[in-house]
């Protein structure tokens, strides 16, 4: 492990912009790394004393004496932190201070909490109106749910995702990680980067309001239409694609793995390489639509092949034979996963105890920009860790607060500057 | 069903962009609709004869004579569509005037193809460096799987997700909806959006290299931290939370549904809701920690209670409570769900065939623009639909592509112009 943590990851399209990051838990601080990791400054606004909730969620490192969450460090990388009351006239001041100075606030409280501390996105709008406003709830801020607390399990249930995935025969499964949250994170920042971008044109800023159940239907693929033309509800598929066959996972003798030969020609390919061109010209199996039909009977014919050896085996042969085909990883494999270490995906956090942590990395590759070296841990903030830094730049009045980290970026820093108007809370 | 419908729903943050959309089947597609929905003008480069492969994939809508693919309708909503040979000549002039004229290239083939067309990122970097070119593939442009073919299939069981989802007791499976395709299609809108925003700066276009598995590592949320940490390869944990409880589906008396009571003072909530605060005081149930660890006595004793009521009873109740809560809804039920009709997110789509097929809308909200009426289908091309009207624009050398289309659109419109170097293949 190295010992010099990087507040910043590296330089980004983002650069020059800064973020006041209200959000906590996991859909609004995702959003908001996703940010940071395209070069946005972002500044985490904390709880007074016990600051964003997942500070005690396990993972917990235990290093030196220093209990320290490992969930929190992962998806705060790269930001800063400063915790304020902001019931209090001081901090107050300051947050307006700050307001007049950034360009995106994201938050992802229950709809009306914002508004009740005087800085709801229609007040914002007026006070400072270059900002772009996101908020990530469960169900948006407009309808007769938004009232409603929106988790991931919720909207996994209720946007129909969980009705899909799992055996048939066995009762919904969750999502393995929370698609409900990470899904919302993402159209918000799409949301946000879109707002920036218009903001360059017409020096205005947006309200983006991001609904995780919203996202969910959005990310229903076919299965609305599925049942709107067909009039079947689409039920769980297990391991297999309800429209493509074969798709689905196999038994080898060592194991299971995929092999998806969803059109004709792999097909032929697959049957080739299996050793049983004949496979291909069956007449149950001569388009997807057929092998769809009849894929109890593809999966046994191909099993009864591929049970003969180990999955390596098949794998091999069947890359070489351009079969789009994987082993079913377990975590512990994405590690020394040779690709994922060629694109630098594999990344280390660090939080005060100093105990490095590796997580994923960011996924958006840039040819214009440098990857940050995957050896360096990439610093995750300490409770109000930079509240005196951010005073100080608040204080010194330089009138750019990202200036002080972008002064050499090659592209125009894109803040508009603060409004004339003083917020009136 | 209404009888106009509209090519472009409507206004949004992206107008005056133009992307040439070499892409097809759903990573691409999926992106690109997202950037149609922002206000994007999407031209659909397809091969001539059969144009993008989903144009036969079921569901199919059979109206009036005409088979119509209700799949590729639901991913390719407000495009336009030209349908090219890229080997001859003629064609080749064309769209070497459209990538001119042009803002983004988003294409989702095999490293190479492109290359071998002429149009691979490095050479369009020099003909005309203004364009933001985006590719999404299996494993990304370098590397060494990047030649490999990637599948969704294929990167949910090699990201890891597949081991993950399911019941621990079962064999993995796979996320109901293509999540391989869709992550990757958002952290492709999310970079092609950002370098459009950094280009608004120093004028110069970006390459976007979008691996499907690197974005399956980077949505594995907590897991490669939890197996840092703490050395146990994480598993599959059926309808609950890994680190959250209670967090899953209970029994009631007609069927299962989700409680989501993740922190100390929901469970508090809950058990009162629930007619039994003493539980809250169980010693076995005190923290997170504590419920986590006694998890299945926690599932029993709630199940206890729900299982001698219908689930509405207690949704309701828990909603007073302002428990998180919701019912497994399978598809059927997103059409009439109070919360999604008064999102707008029920669109409608039309092709040729003109029978309208419901699916999901846009869920990125934007208050600076008004949502589109949901009862107005929004039209998916046909094959080459657009090609004379396409011809037209670039003989006429308005210099303006979009312009047709956005002159009333109050931001300015981005686009460059072309470089004065022309493309040489």
């Amino acid at each position: 492990m190295t010992t010099t943590p990087e507040l910043r990851p590296k330089r980004g399209p983002l650069d020059g912009i800064t973020v006041l990051d209200f959000s906590r838990v996991l859909a609004g601080p995702y959003c908001t790394m996703i940010l940071a990791d395209l070069g946005a400054r972002v500044i985490k606004i904390e709880k007074l004393g016990t600051g964003d909730d997942t500070r005690v969620w396990g993972p917990l490192v235990d290093h030196e004496g220093v209990k320290e969450s490992a969930y929190f460090m992962c998806f705060n990388r790269g930001k800063e932190s400063i915790a304020l009351d902001i019931k209090s006239p001081r901090d107050r001041e300051l947050l307006e201070r700050m307001f007049a100075k950034a360009d995106v606030v994201v938050e992802n409280f229950r709809p009306g909490v914002m508004e009740r501390l005087g800085y709801g996105a229609e007040h914002l709008a007026r006070t400072h109106p270059h900002l772009v406003y996101a908020s990530i709830s469960g169900f948006g801020h407009t309808g007769p749910y938004s009232d409603l607390p929106g988790y991931d399990m919720v909207v996994q249930a209720m946007g129909g995702i969980m009705s899909l995935t799992g055996w048939p025969d066995s009762p919904p499964a969750r999502v393995g990680t929370s698609f409900g949250d990470l899904g919302a994170a993402l159209f918000a920042a799409v949301g946000i980067i879109a707002s920036l971008y218009k903001r360059t044109g017409d020096a205005q800023g947006s309200r983006v309001d991001i609904g995780m159940l919203d996202c969910q239907a959005a990310l229903m693929e076919t299965a609305l239409a599925r049942f709107d033309v067909e009039g079947e509800v689409p039920t769980r598929t297990g391991d297999s694609h309800p429209s493509l066959a074969p798709f689905e996972t196999f038994a080898a003798s060592d194991g299971r793995f995929v092999i998806a030969a969803g059109n004709d020609q792999l097909f032929m390919l697959l049957a080739e390489a299996l050793g049983s061109p004949e496979l291909a010209l069956d007449t149950r199996f001569l388009s997807n639509d057929l092998r769809c039909r009849h894929r109890s009977e593809l999966v046994k014919a191909i099993e009864t092949i591929v049970s003969t050896a180990p999955m390596a085996h098949w794998i091999d042969l069947l890359n070489v034979a351009g079969v789009p085909c994987a082993p079913i990883n377990t975590i512990d494999k994405l590690f020394t996963h040779p690709q994922l270490r060629a694109r630098n995906m594999i990344v280390q956090v660090e939080g005060e105890a100093g105990r490095a942590v590796r997580t994923a990395g960011n996924p958006i590759k840039l040819g214009a920009f440098v990857e940050s070296d995957p050896r360096v841990p990439i610093k995750s903030p300490a409770l109000n860790e930079h509240r005196e830094a951010i005073l100080a730049e608040l204080m010194a009045g330089t009138g750019d607060y990202a200036a002080a980290e972008s002064e050499d970026t090659p592209t125009a820093p894109s803040t508009l500057g603060g409004p004339a108007v003083p917020a009136t809370p």
